[in-house]
């Protein structure tokens, strides 16, 4: 026989995440309160506009503008204001009162997670975020406690949805950036202001929080390598599709060794090529996915929504349950866990293989001095692939198009051969350079 | 500061995945305590043959026949032995003592399941059983608590390695059913009475403990509808492909309603044709993938190994740490939620679509007659395909082959549909009945 009792829930933000909560535990009261062991009672919601328009219709009696007073009372407090403030002084009040607290603000966790992990640890309370990275796919639990026994080695995720949306329209369309990103604000998948996504700004912070959970380690945003897709040409996808890849915004979160063979962590968010049969390049449209190599359990994948507000109120859902189910039983919190502390190396440490596209000039002999210059900086080519030269017109000299790929190779000695290439009488132009990753 | 307490684990059984867990908890052991909150003492292993060869190299001291001293010892108790007796005695035993217990086995979980249930939550311990289905792939703890705030649909999986690898033999190489399966022997995927497999009976205990988990009702193993792959035909899983499909064996459990309108519960293992752009057709080899539709969540998928020692053993260590963070932490354990309890419905409740082949007569009026049945029978009929007919020898009649693609429909008006199509006398043979899922 369950004792049922009721957990009190403070909502703080009704946006397209938060209504759906709201509709979803009012909806769902009774089934919820089955797999919870206790009813979840939405004792209010807190917002800045009482009278501003929702996306769903939820009793006016709940709303109040003062996100203070409702914390104080609730035993679980559900964040979905996002940006850092006021959700980061809200936070922190509800775990000071012993409330745990859920929420999906990445910009937060990237930016503020440890100094919020510790205010949990330190009142025994929990914090939840499973809505932060990847919307709806349940990542943060599996990698949190399915894998708490195994060593990762590896996560690679595409985490941003309209990114997605747009490099998947590039190639199966052929579109072009612009066009396909135009698209993608007309469906609602970018903003007015895209910057966030296409620069890669929101993909680096859950490599940060990815990072940080997958090795034990405190991850902060700034130590993330970031590049956004602003510089992908339709040419480069038209290429890359013709070669056997497909051109993807990835975040990557390694455990790799230092120059001196030092182990440490890197993280970094940037286009780049993956092999047509690896699984990640099966995810379509504005998906998301989260790619994880594991010392024992090998390669596993997790897909579905990265976005919308339904499907991650799914996920807040499944922390509410959880908290609620803790709230029941007792007993502290599981702390975040970074007792691994490994050092957070620069891009400069992180090995990959690269696919280098150069104009030269066509001419004999370039193919020995492009080689000699990749040899010369510990590059070592796997593959070349020379186009026809073509003459510019009437008046230019010959050129012809050189696809490099290499070995692995640390981005520092890259770095200096990119410099080289550029520099060499016979390089017309770097015309581009991206990573190879999952090959 | 975490304080460390030992907590201690006996271990039953030593065979692949068991000797890998072994290894680990020995190798491991200090990094396993920073992420637990408590050492994890492996205090034993109880095996029938102390001096039988194992895949890893153990401490000899730790071996033991005595299982039921063992267990006393212990606070949490690793079985690995498979099968019913004694896994099961030596489980209710452990439960009984008030330790929790971790096990990844399917066969027990699937026939006595809620047996092991109740008598967990009788003395507040815990049951973990994420290695018991799709080996290292974390699907168990995401379906309990991820999703625990969500409505499941439908969970599709493929969940056994040997017949996803042998049918993709057949796919991708075009080999037949028998030589595939004669790789697989060699290679280790199959086993040498590969029964279990191929018929079915290892996806149809992993459809009884997904449908159970996914639905909040005891879904019993004989209320599992199973088909094995023997009746797959080489040229079945061509005409496949071509038009635009493969053959998978699929554990698929749905909510549905009866005729009656009243919601229940369904599962099924059988071979299905699975569009090619479904995430599903994109699992190759011996991998194992879970697909999950949810009311808010959407399409999930998740993908991996599922089976091999050492990534099953990701899955039990994973249990492992969360079973000593629960043992630091107190109180009861997450008891197996039945709450919902709805009906089991039979194979005849279930719609899908279906892919019905039939040899026919070559003559005007056919496609009418067999038109005629089908709607007869309640079943439409979306695509019609006739190929040229031709002629049998000198002295038979003129055939042609039709492929009809039909609508959803219940499985019992199919049944009776096949029927009457098979007494039709323009109908020389229904030649194949594919069901058809994730269209």
């Amino acid at each position: 026989m369950i004792e049922y009792r009721n957990v009190r829930v403070a909502l703080l933000g009704a946006g397209s995440v938060g209504s759906q909560v709201a509709r979803l535990l009012l909806e769902q009261a009774a089934e919820l309160a089955g797999r919870a062991g206790a009813g979840l009672e939405l004792v209010g919601i807190a917002v800045r506009d009482v009278d501003a328009e929702r996306d769903v219709d939820l009793p006016k009696e709940l709303f109040t503008t003062d996100a203070e007073s409702l914390i104080l009372g609730a035993d679980i407090v559900v964040e979905l204001i996002g940006g850092i403030e006021p959700a980061k002084t809200l936070i922190l009040q509800a775990l000071s009162s012993g409330a745990d607290v859920i929420t999906g603000n990445k910009a937060l966790l990237a930016s503020h997670g440890p100094e919020l992990f510790e205010a949990a640890e330190q009142v025994g309370a929990q914090l939840y975020y499973e809505a932060a990275v990847a919307g709806a796919i349940p990542i943060i639990r599996p990698l949190r406690e399915s894998l708490a026994g195994d060593t990762i080695v590896r996560v690679m995720g595409i985490v941003n949805g309209t990114t997605n949306f747009i490099l998947d329209r590039m190639d199966t369309l052929g579109e072009s950036l612009d066009d396909a990103l135009a698209i993608a604000t007309d469906l609602g998948y970018a903003e007015a202001d895209p910057t966030a996504d296409i620069e890669g700004y929101d993909a680096a912070q859950k490599a940060a929080i990815l990072a940080s959970l997958a090795f034990h380690t405190s991850v902060p945003l700034v130590a993330v390598h970031r590049e956004g897709i602003t510089g992908v040409s339709h040419e480069q996808v038209e290429a890359a599709r013709k070669a056997g890849y497909v051109v993807k915004l990835l975040a990557i979160c390694e455990r790799i060794s230092d120059d001196d063979g030092k182990l440490g962590v890197a993280a970094r968010v940037h286009p780049a090529l993956v092999p047509l049969g690896h699984p990640l390049a099966a995810v379509h449209g504005a998906k998301n996915a989260v790619f994880v190599e594991a010392e024992a359990a090998g390669d596993l994948m997790f897909y579905g929504a990265g976005a919308g507000g339904v499907e991650t109120a799914s996920a807040v859902l499944g922390d509410l349950v959880s908290a609620a189910r803790r709230h029941v039983i007792g007993g502290p919190g599981l702390a975040e866990s970074n007792h691994a502390d490994l050092r957070v190396l620069p891009l400069g440490s992180v090995s990959t293989s690269y696919q280098i596209t150069l104009d030269v000039a066509d001419q004999p002999g370039v193919l020995a001095t492009v080689a000699g210059i990749l040899a010369q900086h510990g590059v070592s080519v796997e593959t070349v692939q020379q186009t026809a030269g073509v003459t510019r017109g009437d008046e230019g000299p010959a050129t012809a198009t050189l696809i490099i790929g290499t070995h692995r190779a640390r981005e520092s000695s890259l770095a200096a051969t990119v410099d080289a290439l550029t520099n060499a009488a016979v390089v017309n132009s770097v015309t581009s350079v991206l990573r190879i990753e999952g090959a």
